[in-house]
């Protein structure tokens, strides 16, 4: 019998410790049950770019339906001395309470606007930041990225290639699910296709070809098993003078003759826009024009763009480090802070005041709506308000910059929608999170609703996220009256 | 009942796909009981720097121990419908029996020399890949990026805060054992106390602040409740002229009159150099120089090395994002690669070539030495060898550069230690891991025999990763055979 311990994690006790002793000193001050309002948010977009995209919701709610202390949490909790027994006790009968809205997985998302909204028994809502930040931050760090990449790469293939370079096992399992939300076609990862059926791919390294006596004998061994799926590596000794002519040789002579046409030629170093005009020519002339060139190392956004803009005659990149790590910007800043608290009936707003006006927080219990212009279907601009503000389509609405409040606008034949749905009602499951692909789907699709103008990598446009004027005349006032 | 599946994640099947195709490769094509020899090592250092620290190897153990496929492996498997059912066989009735040697977690590492190395039947040293390098390079990146923040701190603690904002949960949890490996005192974490016995540590957010209706009334409830561990947040409205006078107060009020010494003031956002300074002052006015200043606020050993050359008054750092994900550096860029095969007996170096000279592998069934001198106990280079080579002390040792082969010194008075310990034999475990404490112990001690030239940040001195005469020569005619 083999141990398994080290496959299961505890992630109701991946928690700040924080949280605990905040927890405990609500219920042993009689707060327990106050109701609290946290918000979650970004403050800046990964690689300066005009959007993020949000994901993780899926595994957030599968967290908070099963947040459960066991024995031996309390166990531990209680060799720390400082907890009192009727909180030991409240978290071994945990029972989840909280409302919970979120926005779909897939929605591009902007700074400083509610992606998560938590309302609750304050000590209950403050022990959910940690897994709550940590799975958004990282699914949509890793989408964000994955958008980014498969925008550079104009409609070919994007397979996420990273799991040996990821930060640890869920960094590659999430993050090749994130990816595919993103817009990957397929991952290297096998058990993301088992877990959530992103398709997983994969054929040959350079280990195959050397295990050989030569390189004509590994494709060709290769091409007797595989013959139906056949894409082989070239660049283990010299891709135009070994490689190439090896695998149409063996295309020739082991796919052709067993009723298949060849896959592709993938290399993995080299000038890949000098390399693969030249193997094109070669597939091209050898009468493979239907063979695909796959192309990996380092790869990101930014190379790929070039490689596009150079005429590289790439149809797939697999792309590993610069996904699964988000390598030039690997950090999602997204922070979870308390809104509104309630307390015999009253609601009271509540703001972080700060140095840095843009770190101050937006107050009270939210909503969030994104503007459609109707002529267009291009999204105008996301609007925050009160949770129970409503928008009158029929009537014109006026939108103002929150900072520089002279910039204003008067917006007529417009749809509101609210992007933040109820996800837990009093502790109940009232979500059913779409399926991966549909996911994939809504993502892109939302993507082409916003300007090509915010899809720049570099200094993209800054997209409008305002305040309701009941909001920002609410946030003010508290400003006033702390100062 | 709660499900619990969540927590359990499936690591025999976190593999990349084409370790698959090509296991089963391996076994239609009649190779599988080929021995193949594969090292792991990395090419770049994260962050320019000196040196790295390896870790993560007794996950790595706890990995190959527990690797097997299940029903539900071997179903989706099959699914695929390109493996034999004998290959689907062999991985339902998995016996693992690799000889794999490593260096011991904590030990500093340079580019290109074999931190791990697996010799076994091909087909199963191939399906080590991902996890084998998956875990080394998550633990050794953060390990790295731990001991460069703790050298910046000299001495004084730094606590790993970064789980809200890791790769994933894993990168949480493994990187707050990396992190302590590496130098750091404790962690936010809890789940990481729990599985390692890294202390967590943790007090107050901005959240428990805010929701009293004072920040008085907030400190003077958490020093009640935590009267011997009182730890308070200072900047939630302004540091100097609210959150210390009231800190202060409720220390006097509260937790001197309770029979304790208040533990610490903490802030997370303003100038730390001249806040700590003010700070300071205005504690040992008030009779509390033993109370310690934690600051915390995207901090990492730039900005740390900044404010201990500006004399700002801190006695310990909270770190996160930048240490959680080495921001600045977030790839540790480990390889595995195929060193020899044995077919009947015979053994046959293999060799990756590349167009670039740094990426040629260096072939063979190797070991690997560090060479310390006697006189000063530091390390004077590392010297990999095959395996079977040994180095008698007693005679003078000439290492050169393996490129600028001109450049050899004559060593004496020197004491070769193995680094290479036997961790499994024929698939059976003889390594038994040290205790946390004692790798963070040795690789410290390992740490102090490095020159301090290597642990500058910019340009540090390049330490010396030499070959014995015979590798170099066998390496050389490997080359010369393929050109």
């Amino acid at each position: 019998m083999k141990e398994k311990k080290f496959a299961a994690r505890n992630l109701s006790m991946l928690i700040d410790f924080y949280e605990l002793t905040m927890a405990n000193g609500y219920f042993q001050s009689g707060r327990k049950d106050t109701i609290a309002v946290f918000d979650m948010f970004f403050r800046k977009i990964p690689d300066n770019g005009g959007f993020a995209i949000f994901a993780g919701l899926e595994q957030l709610i599968d967290y908070m339906k099963n947040l459960e202390f066991d024995e031996e949490d309390i166990a531990y909790l209680r060799s720390r001395g400082i907890f009192c027994e009727e909180f030991l006790d409240y978290l071994a009968n945990f029972h989840f309470e909280c409302d919970v809205w979120a926005v779909p997985e897939g929605t591009p998302v902007f700074p400083n606007e509610p992606m998560v909204i938590v309302r609750g028994p304050v000590v209950q809502a403050q022990l959910l930041e940690t897994m709550l930040l940590l799975t958004i931050n990282h699914q949509s760090l890793i989408a964000t990225k994955a958008n980014r990449i498969a925008r550079a790469a104009h409609g070919r293939a994007v397979m996420e290639f990273g799991s040996r370079r990821a930060q640890g096992y869920d960094g590659a399992i999430y993050g090749a699910r994130a990816a595919y939300i993103g817009g990957c076609t397929s991952t290297a990862c096998t058990v993301s296709d088992m877990l959530f059926g992103v398709p997983a791919v994969g054929t040959m390294a350079h280990s195959w070809v050397l295990t050989f006596d030569s390189e004509y004998e590994a494709f060709k061994t290769y091409a007797e098993i595989y013959p139906d799926n056949c894409t082989l590596l070239v660049d283990t000794y010299n891709v135009l003078k070994s490689g190439m002519p090896n695998a149409i040789k063996v295309f020739d002579e082991v796919v052709v003759p067993k009723g298949f046409r060849p896959k592709g030629v993938r290399i993995d170093s080299g000038d890949i826009a000098y390399l693969s005009k030249k193997m094109r020519k070669m597939l091209d002339d050898a009468g493979y024009p239907d063979v695909a060139i796959v192309a990996s190392n380092s790869l990101d956004e930014y190379i790929i763009g070039e490689l596009w803009s150079q005429g590289a005659q790439v149809d797939s990149f697999g792309v590993g480090e610069s996904l699964i790590t988000s390598r030039s910007s690997p950090v999602f800043g997204g922070v979870y802070k308390l809104a509104a608290v309630e307390h015999n009936g009253v609601y009271t707003n509540k703001i972080k005041v700060s140095e840095s006006i843009d770190k101050i927080t937006n107050p009270g219990f939210k909503t969030l709506y994104r503007l459609y212009a109707n002529d267009t279907g291009k999204a105008i601009a996301d609007y925050i308000a009160f949770h129970d503000e409503e928008i009158d389509e029929s009537q014109p609405l006026t939108i103002f910059d929150p900072i520089a409040t002279w910039k204003r606008q008067e917006l007529r034949n417009y749809t509101a929608r609210k992007l933040l749905c109820p996800v837990f009602e009093k502790g109940k499951l009232v979500y059913q999170s779409p399926s991966l692909p549909e996911i994939q789907k809504y993502c892109l699709a939302q993507v082409d609703t916003l300007w090509d103008e915010m899809k720049r990598f570099e200094f993209p446009h800054r997209y409008y996220v305002d305040l309701s004027q009941n909001l920002w005349q609410a946030k003010r006032d508290l400003l006033d009256s702390i100062r």
